[in-house]
């Protein structure tokens, strides 16, 4: 098989784990006889910083042209601290999601049992727990109309949503229930928002269509309560832009760790594929980051993007594997033992790819 | 110390613990020789079905009239289910909450030691939190224009925030920061949001008058995550009406459970005071609801509505003391183990009178 491949690595520790999610993608290349051929293009700070853009055209350009994009990450202090400054490294991440209609955006719950004591929460509690979410990308709060009035005293945001935009994404959840555990949890909040009455309303008529899929209307306080309190009640979680923003962050503590959780987002052409993790630029070049959310973005992308099921599986199964055998980086070993052999970056990036 | 205390009840299991947050103050008042006038009044579907509106007139008249307002729960499965009805029992409290403008809802998350096991985190990671949420409460999505298009196929709400209304709230976050541990936290989505991006300027202007605080500023999807990896690290969190529903919501289980947490709504005038749980109709009427939440409401109103700390220490103390004897209602239990008696909301409301 022969694809293009594009790697934006982005901001803060984007440079670093993505150079490992690339060399898993080689890896596989090798072993499996396909031909990935990879280009890499500039966005967030790293492309303002060169361009003056968060999405240089020319990056946008060569999206459009790859069958597959593997990101690293965005977001840089500097903006986090000024908030008055009108170019941003995000615009750059919403706008391909746009560009591209990148409107569902899948983050799998994948629970290493070896990671079950890295979380916060109890082994007892975690055990067994398997979500996917379809968070939605492309509408919501964040693509709609911003006002800032001129004494700049008051501002805001439209949380806006269409049906199709309900509709598209809620089909293609309900595809994958089918396939799960025919459990299909739509977050909302109808009780307050109209744009959450629209989203429930919809979600209910394509309900009709999937008979075979229990559904349930969460409002998205009640979520994020009982995600934590009992993970293991869902199967696949349906939300829009905001909501699935925070409750898959939220979730990341059911895997372990940040580190650990990749996401793939689909829909009009080219699939995006990217660790859910931010730029962390705290821990930026100092070799702290974790790889492995970046190689299970390359894991993806094999499966989701390329329909490569073995080779998706023998990554992932690596990295189990290298957790079996007791390698951790920092944010996923218990300091409090020295059971683990603790790696940096590029050393577990190594570890996995023998 | 002679006062005027409305009780509404309202829907679900709201009345069932009301009872006991009422009756809890009239115990302090025979104790203490205070004089609590009471008087009740409907809000909700417990009001849409006597007079057709979910906040009539007259309860708005007597909350008016009243020093503090004790509240049980909202909402009813019936509109949950039917988006598209027009008159919704929610709107009575959004409404009351605007009319009094009770801008400020404080939040504490109070962790009886006792309960540290209830809980789906480790107690490891819980002990020692004291965590003190201020939710803005008559701002952001929840007050903004709602609109649906004619076609019904397009709806937005308009997430608004004016500049007064972040100072205002900003300043009680902050003077209660300074009576605790001097560091307060602010969560927004700067990185994507107008509207945050105005809190946050807003905030970083405020916190240069209180520079024994330590501020730091936090995107909500992160806050999400750091609540439950690691609670003791906040203090004061300070936060946006939406954003504040949900992770007071998700840090119930800090508490062990939603059915321990009050909280205080303040503002121009009369406060208001219920528990954080809500309706719950899948168990009213069944007694199950834990009814210390209530009165832990009741503790809150002596405390911040009246300034009577002794009352509200005796009412705190009281329900530390029958936990340690291992009472429990159904939501606090552990299933597994038979160290606990378990009591329905009657029995459970009872034993804390006596
Ligand atoms: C960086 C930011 C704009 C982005 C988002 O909010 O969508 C990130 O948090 C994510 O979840 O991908
Ligand atoms: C019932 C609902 C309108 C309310 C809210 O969202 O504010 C509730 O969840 C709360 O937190 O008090």
């Amino acid at each position: 098989m022969k694809k293009n491949i594009l790697v934006i690595p982005g901001d803060g520790i984007g440079p670093e784990v993505t150079t490992w999610g690339k060399a898993a993608l080689e890896k596989i290349a090798e072993i499996f006889g396909h031909e990935f051929v990879f280009e890499e293009a500039l966005m967030g700070h790293a492309a303002i910083e060169v361009t003056g853009e968060p999405l240089p055209d020319e990056t946008l350009e060569k999206a459009r042209q790859s069958d597959a994009i593997l990101f690293g990450a965005i977001g840089h202090a500097k903006y986090d601290n000024d908030p008055s400054l009108k170019v941003r490294p995000e615009q750059g991440l919403l706008k391909i999601r746009k560009e591209l209609g990148l409107f569902a955006n899948l983050r799998p719950i994948l629970l290493f049992d070896e990671l079950l004591q890295a979380s916060s929460i109890k082994p007892e509690i975690l055990r067994g727990t398997d979500i996917l979410f379809f968070r939605e990308l492309t509408g919501d709060v964040y693509f709609g109309e911003k006002n800032r009035s001129e004494d700049r005293n008051t501002a805001s945001d439209l949380m806006i949503y269409h049906r199709y935009e309900v509709e598209r994404i809620a089909h293609k959840a309900y595809q994958a229930a089918q396939q799960r555990n025919k459990r299909l949890c739509s977050v909302d909040k109808a009780n307050v928002l109209e744009s959450s009455r629209l989203w429930r309303e919809t979600v209910q008529e394509i309900a009709k269509q999937y008979p075979d899929v229990e559904t349930e209307h969460m409002f998205i306080d009640n979520a994020a309560m009982q995600l934590i309190k009992n993970p293991k009640k869902f199967d696949v979680v349906l939300t829009a832009n905001l909501f699935g923003d925070i409750l898959t962050d939220e979730a990341s503590q059911i895997a372990g760790s940040m580190g650990m959780l990749a996401s793939a987002s689909v829909g009009e052409s080219t699939g995006f594929f990217e660790p859910i993790h931010g730029s962390a630029h705290d821990i930026a070049g100092k070799d702290l980051a974790n790889p492995l959310a970046s190689i299970l973005s390359a894991a993806l992308m094999l499966e989701i993007g390329f329909g490569l099921k073995e080779e998706a599986k023998l990554l992932v199964d690596t990295v189990d594997q290298v957790l079996k055998e007791g390698f951790r980086t920092h944010d996923i070993a218990d300091q409090t033992t020295n059971r683990f052999k603790v790696l940096g970056t590029a050393e577990m990036g190594k570890l996995v790819l023998k």
